[in-house]
């Protein structure tokens, strides 16, 4: 008897083993979206150079729109915006937003947006990369990928779910950024 | 006896449970390319803007090649293309590739490609990105990596490989796109 | 006896099978930064355009800088460089580098990069992509987020670790790129 015993817990152990050791075709997980295993909300701001406020701009356009719809189709930023930990833009910032964005749909604004988020303090170095569509003009929040990071971001991945929370014509506006990271390594 | 099956059944399990709670040094996984999460084929359809077509137009040359060779090294396009199950590119959209590509290449037609998939129906909301290199005038079908998404395709990560369907001139072009994402959340 | 010792060691193993099988709400996970599961060394070598180099330009200006800052800010550069194995920019090459990199930063050298590394040979088939600020003006080492790619390079995802190796002014650069992977499949 104490041999079957032995054999059976041996032989369920054993079947165990192999399905985990088993070649995996793909991964499929289930994730809670309410426990990243980082969560923070930073705000992003974005001073437009206008060829008269060279020592605060943070952004420029390189490529002025085509004319295609009045959305500015074709128009191309580059930035290095700061990021600050409140709304407010004249507060230390904790990171830089550096990347570019253009506008890309003829019939409302739409931007493609590729920012990397660079921290460099005494707590926090390191990098991460925010890519994807931006639909501000339809809609007031919106996900945005994290493809990648660097440092204490260590290949990370995520979202960052964005909301426009001030806009002052093309001269400035402010972006909420709620970061929750799914992948910490 | 009893005693001596229990020790050897425990610390056989115990040293299988310490190998699997033993930090990774890295992650190393066998795909069943043929066994994605999930698979689909899609048409993308790009119709060149040429200051005649605003109506019709969904991507448009923003940077004009630099004449460094004969193969529009330099030139940079924005498009927000329709993506459509079949061929016809009147069919209904099911999705949007928002984003940009340029050519990059002296010796021969090669694109670099980055466009965000944009899902916005009821059947399916979300994003995914391919970013890669596209050596068209090379290799008749080229994968290019699938980075990133959000929403029904939360993190997803896999292979778009990209076959071109139809090509007039630099008016038109319709690409298929087979879809295998080998990370599903 | 021998059915409590059954009992116990079959309840202590579905505990652990039962723990195992829970849905993950994030996945958390330790490296060992010095144990990649792939580990090269290549070296970048871009020769920019200057009207007149046409047959051993690698890499061309397409939009110049603004004239914000005196660090070429707005500067956007696309490339075909060639990779080598060591640092002899006529040794044979074993990649292209191909994308494109702009200059972002009004106080300083810095760049943000986005390169897909393409190999074609009897060796090595397959691309992946390095996408990351690189504040080369600030930091003589930068480590670089890989992001995806494809073949030999499947969904893999690392670190590149930037220093330049040598700079003649504008006209040509040399990179040291030490490649380290913690995803392969």
């Amino acid at each position: 008897m104490v041999n079957q015993i032995y054999k059976h817990v041996f032989s369920f152990f054993l079947s165990v083993l192999l399905l985990q050791s088993s070649t995996v075709s793909y991964v499929r997980k289930s994730f809670d979206l309410n426990k990243p295993c980082r969560h923070f909300v930073l705000y992003l701001h974005n001073i437009a150079y206008d060829d008269d406020n060279a020592a605060n701009a943070t952004a420029a356009t390189i490529v002025n729109p085509l004319g295609l719809g009045d959305y500015s189709f074709g128009r191309v930023i580059i930035c290095d915006n700061p990021v600050t930990m409140d709304q407010n833009y004249l507060s230390k910032p904790v990171a830089r937003a550096q990347g570019f964005y253009f506008y890309n749909k003829k019939t409302n604004f739409n931007t493609w947006v590729a920012w990397t988020l660079v921290f460099n303090s005494t707590k926090h170095k390191g990098t991460f990369t925010i890519m994807d569509a931006n639909p501000y003009g339809m809609e007031p929040t919106r996900d945005l990928a994290i493809v990648g990071g660097t440092g204490d971001f260590l290949m990370t991945r995520g979202i960052a779910t964005l909301k426009t929370k001030l806009s002052q014509g093309s001269k400035y506006f402010c972006l909420e950024m709620n970061i929750k990271l799914y992948e910490c390594y």
